[in-house]
């Protein structure tokens, strides 16, 4: 008798953007005309074309598929070494961070890579994340059997909650308590807000403490406009010996469509067998990736190499303002509306409170049916993110404009 | 103090492929002139260049990307409607097998599949794989801790190893004992064997006893030339409560640097919850896909989506005859030079016999050095290899004819 794997029956129902997408219709089916100016503002996709010089290079790759001497077949799995130099040299070298090309590992998506992660990590360790948060963090790990059941409000046995809060800018503080996995992610979805150097410099030091390791989820990063802001975490001295990187080319490439991203692990970073001792983590992912994993499609490659030229890195960070004018655009609409909002400075979100007592789904239910814009619900991301709402900057200038307009007018 | 996933450190170095590089190098060395000549028949990648219409749709697919009104972001984790319909038609309903379109996840590639499948699963199941095999499916299970440590010879304990040999045409029948979980892989990877009607039929027929799951591998489904034989296992009655599929574009199409493939999941197939019940594993697969995967790039999905054209077939086809006619050279070679060969015919690779005393390595050492191909040898894939070597027929015409006329001429 096959036995399944019973911690998935401990899995919430993926609950948020499926009734999202519920309320939407239903509204949509009762109101047609309403209907017809909806502005989703929710999900957390690009929506402008890929940069020219990505779709010139692609275009080039695929000639280079239609002829037997310049055809690629397998890759490395790790990537193309011409991509992980590019990647070493310009994400990290460049800002003074020791990275060597063989730590780069090319990848599919950060999404795949911060589930993907877990399996060299063993059972028994105290894991702790952010509220509110990805939730793939927690359902990766829920799904690994690293906690227990969850409680009413959605919180998982075993798993430590760190909240996120005004008070803390929405970044936490390393806990007082011992953990062994700690998930960071900056700038942060859902919230917008960005780990400063010192903030994460506190983190650094306290996984050197704890032989702890930190999960640096950076997909985000090339939203960051205030130049004292860190872009990796290894720009802290001491993270290339405690800290994973995630990167992603999907939100500053355009490339969620066209999938592209990856991962650093350090040679430096170790982590304990279960007879004590310490063993490096590296070769453990590049086994994994190896055996698990056949490479990202050589033409997806190329397409990532060419956001290293300067042709491909203006276009893209063209593309990147027009986003962020967007962020200012509705963050002014929101504030001007009397609404507290945070983030949309460095990163592509706005994490807005609703009015007091108003809760996240009756500010969705009302901000649907009187502006007819669609927004994500913060408790969806977590019980901290109850009387919140999420607004995404990923959208046209119009769109914008008009989403800025309408919350002005919504009388609450 | 983090802790690492201590199974790991049972995994054998992933010594095969390096060491026919180790070997290779040194070889070419030494001989620079006899390396001019060198021929590669070692590793299963394809040669030929991707099939025009895939070219096709896969610039106009780019070109999609460049403007907004047609640009793709992220698609469904489990594949764009278009392409599970027409695969679930085509290779499912045409041959009489009720397979629905949303049984389809389409992914990045098997091997992935093959290793991630394994997350849905308990701990505790008795796992049976075939000797020789194809080393993902062991290692992805030493991976995950579903077996002890490996002896001398390489085989882990707890794992039920399926002998195959010449007497049962290396297609392992049903043990005498009971497991929860078989990989069989037809038309095989490293044999050439492919599986009747008959053989698949008694597979369904003890899994439907045991209450076990087949996890059945096709990827190398297109190069059946027998039409007796079955593509898919769904084409025996029972198998779709009692069987996961495996399928791939990268041999029938030449997709292994674009990455599309693609796994079924019916809806009848129940395993087992740790009180006893019975629970489908369809939305277990469903909820680790869209959790842990993005989704396959929406470049490649339209390459895969022509290959079901009338045009796409055609051109597909005719690159698969080709190798195929490679694989009769090479089968007439080897025989002609006395070796007992196996394969070739329902699939690209040769499973030959080296002479009575040669062992796998001596044998790759001697047409190393004295024919000046490269081959793989059988011990790679576990013990019941050694003694033979596998021979690709992914290759030129003229690489496939110079082989077979070396290989005759050398004396052993």
């Amino acid at each position: 008798m096959a036995r399944l794997n019973d911690h998935f029956l401990k899995l919430k129902a993926g609950y948020l953007f499926p009734e999202i997408a519920r309320r939407v219709r239903v509204f949509c089916e009762a109101h047609p005309e309403p209907a017809q100016r909806l502005i989703r503002c929710g999900i957390g996709d690009v929506t402008e074309p890929l940069p020219p010089a990505v779709i010139a290079a692609m275009h080039r790759a695929v000639d280079e598929m239609a002829v037997r001497e310049t055809f690629h077949g397998y890759g490395p799995e790790q990537g193309y070494a011409w991509l992980r130099a590019a990647i070493s040299q310009n994400d990290f070298r460049a800002r003074g961070c020791d990275v060597a090309d063989d730590e780069i590992f090319v990848s599919d998506g950060t999404k795949c890579d911060t589930g993907n992660i877990l399996d060299i990590f063993g059972p028994g360790n105290k894991i702790a994340i952010s509220d509110p948060v990805y939730p793939v963090y927690v359902d990766t790990n829920v799904m690994a059997g690293h906690t227990g059941a969850a409680n009413e409000a959605g919180a998982y046995a075993r798993l430590v909650y760190l909240p996120c809060r005004p008070a803390n800018g929405f970044v936490p503080a390393p806990p007082g308590r011992h953990v062994d996995l700690v998930y960071l992610c900056s700038p942060n979805n859902p919230t917008g807000a960005a780990a400063t150097r010192e903030q994460l410099a506190a983190w650094v030091s306290y996984a050197r403490e704890h032989k702890a390791v930190i999960l640096f989820d950076a997909a985000y990063e090339a939203y960051i406009t205030d130049p004292a802001l860190p872009h990796s975490i290894y720009e802290v001295p001491g993270a290339l010996e405690c800290a994973i990187e995630f990167r992603s080319f999907s939100k500053g490439g355009g490339f969620t469509g066209v999938r592209c991203a990856f991962t650093v692990v350090p040679k430096t970073l170790q982590a304990q067998t279960r007879s004590g001792e310490f063993h490096p983590l590296h070769p453990l992912w590049l086994r994994r990736t190896t055996t698990k994993f056949n490479g990202v499609s050589y033409i997806s490659q190329r397409g990532a190499e060419v956001l290293y030229s300067p042709e491909g890195q203006a276009q893209a960070r063209a593309v990147i303002a027009r986003y962020m004018s967007n962020a200012k655009i509705l963050r002014e609409g929101v504030t001007k509306a009397g609404l507290k909002t945070f983030g949309g400075v460095n990163a592509p979100y706005l994490w807005v409170r609703a009015p007091k007592g108003v809760g996240s789904w009756q500010a969705f239910d009302k901000i649907l049916n009187e502006a007819n814009v669609v927004v994500t619900p913060g408790s969806g991301f977590g019980a901290r993110g109850e009387g919140y709402f999420r607004l995404s900057a990923f959208n046209t200038r119009a769109n914008a404009e008009e989403t800025a307009r309408r919350l002005r007018e919504l009388r609450w």
